[in-house]
């Protein structure tokens, strides 16, 4: 059995902003499958701002792709081979490590079994996989919010942003969404229900977060840090708590940027700022996956997709997620 | 019955470093004396970087002191004239805000009885009182201290840093202590076996950091803020805790200070930062009280005053707080 596979890689790594040109197409054939080996024809990928670091050979908390190796990233796809008992030919999986690629050979360890009747199975990298997650447990176990609680989100159309906000509505707060846009605002404010929305490409953010919340944000879900969080919390309230998801605004910095040090607002207010990674809570997947598919269910939550065809549109459709030209969560749904 | 008091009071708002002409000699006649109040004849003055904030009319967790009204701070004294059932005098009490004068006149409710057998009574404002509840607290509450953890603090000879860095050795931490000069660095070392010190006026903080720590910061107790923290944060090692107890390198700065912000080292370590003033404990003090002293009495606790003689010289001793120049806790000796 042999498969040609096509496949983005890593050409060299990227200064700042990646560029076309930090990516190649490449080809190979798949043969030689060992037990307990699989191979998966991959039908959607995963494009999240974590990925950046990944290119860089800065320690960050995932491991650096190599120069000449396949862009990593999570993604969804069906089984076509496999010598591994658990799993068959027809099998839908996702993995967070199958990359940029048409077929991904892997050990069957590295990808779990979804059920495709729960829902489409793109979600399985979305609302009920990792961005899922991320927003669940970075919000209700890094933030905890309380009814009438202020809280702020920023990249608020965003995979994980579009849901922090809506379970922050099912948890009875009053919800502040930070876009890039007028037509992502009007989204997250007319069909979303935010309370209120800020487009930090025009307004000031730190004077809109005083009009909104004038005795304070009582929760900062962070997902891109900078100049808007230094606004952010420059508002914070007393016993605040900010959880940091993500700093996007900065990881195509080529020189580390100085800025407002939290120390002060955070000692006058008895605040806390949290980093996590949504893998410390796995042993709870479970729990929230079905909490997630059952507000899906009764549309509680609305879950937005940006989809972009083809892999080849791959690089260009992540240079633009740096510069949060998507709106929604980004996929790439591959030819079949 | 007429007591003449002498006092010193704020003549204007420093800007930037206090200056001795902001602060102004004053007297005046104390009398009638109503029911529930007492009049204090003020022994000890407790000079602390907090009252920098006071001093200033921005908001800040304590409320600004008016021009022309005496200076508020912690002070211990002997009950001299009582309206309140509750205090005879010859009573020796501590008050936070009973500021630099001779003499006190309060309501009761703003004191607390002491007990001079059990500890020097200067102690109550000193490792039994404020500087003391924030080291055990801020320590074990808001840092959750692990043995083995690699633990630094800052203004390590300082009244609070001095008992963090006790306090860490006995919860079985391995204890750097930052300091500005050799002197207390020695004496860090040497006499409350500190595991390691660093002295900032001279050495590289990141480089030795990285030196001491080279696991990384599990803990850093933080009285400095500034330069000195973005260089222990930059070590900050994974699941480190950040407790933010003062930013003394802030205080006495014009405009705002940019500098690091936290949120990468944060995110990419799942780290944490929390600011916290003491008074959240005020229900717990009793039992911190109680350990405090019993270390001391077994020497496991060694507590260093810096003593300095004459109301007078208040104003030049808390000059010479902001700058690093007291060597332990500092304190005023009213002439008796």
């Amino acid at each position: 059995m042999n498969i040609k596979n096509n496949k983005i890689i890593l050409k060299k790594r990227p200064i700042g902003f990646p560029k076309l040109d930090d990516f190649e197409k490449a080809s190979e054939t798949i043969t030689n499958l060992n037990y307990g080996e699989i191979i998966i024809k991959v039908i959607w990928l995963s494009l999240d701002p974590y990925m950046r670091g990944r290119m860089s050979e800065a320690k960050s908390y995932t491991t650096p792709i190599k120069i000449g190796d396949v862009i990593t990233g999570g993604a969804v796809g069906k089984v076509v081979s496999s010598k591994c008992p658990n799993f068959k030919e027809g099998d839908i999986v996702e993995g967070f490590t199958l990359g940029w690629q048409e077929y991904a050979k892997v050990n069957s360890k590295m990808v779990r079994k979804i059920d495709p009747s729960l829902a489409p199975i793109q979600t399985a990298v979305g609302v009920l996989g990792m961005p899922g997650m991320t927003a669940y447990f970075g919000l209700f176990e890094i933030c905890k919010p309380v009814p009438g609680d202020n809280l702020v989100v920023s990249a608020a159309s965003g995979a994980v942003g579009q849901l922090v906000g809506q379970l922050a509505k099912i948890a009875g707060c009053n919800v502040t969404g930070i876009a890039g846009s007028d037509e992502k605002c009007q989204y997250l404010k007319e069909t979303l229900n935010f309370d209120n929305v800020i487009n930090y490409q025009k307004d000031n953010v730190f004077k809109k977060i005083k009009e909104y919340c004038p005795e304070g944000v009582n929760v900062y879900f962070d997902n891109v840090g900078g100049k808007i969080a230094d606004d952010v919390i420059s508002n914070i309230a007393p016993f605040g708590r900010i959880g940091v998801c993500g700093v996007i605004s900065q990881y195509n910095l080529t020189e580390m940027e100085t800025g407002m040090r939290v120390q002060r607002a955070v000692l006058t207010n008895q605040a806390s700022v949290e980093g996590f990674l949504v893998f410390r809570f796995e042993q709870k997947y479970s729990i929230a996956r079905k909490r997630m598919a059952n507000w899906l269910n009764q549309k509680k939550l609305i879950w937005k997709e940006d989809i972009v065809l083809g892999l080849e549109k791959a690089p260009e459709s992540f240079i633009g997620l740096m510069k949060g030209k998507n709106f929604g969560k980004l996929l790439i749904k591959l030819d079949s």
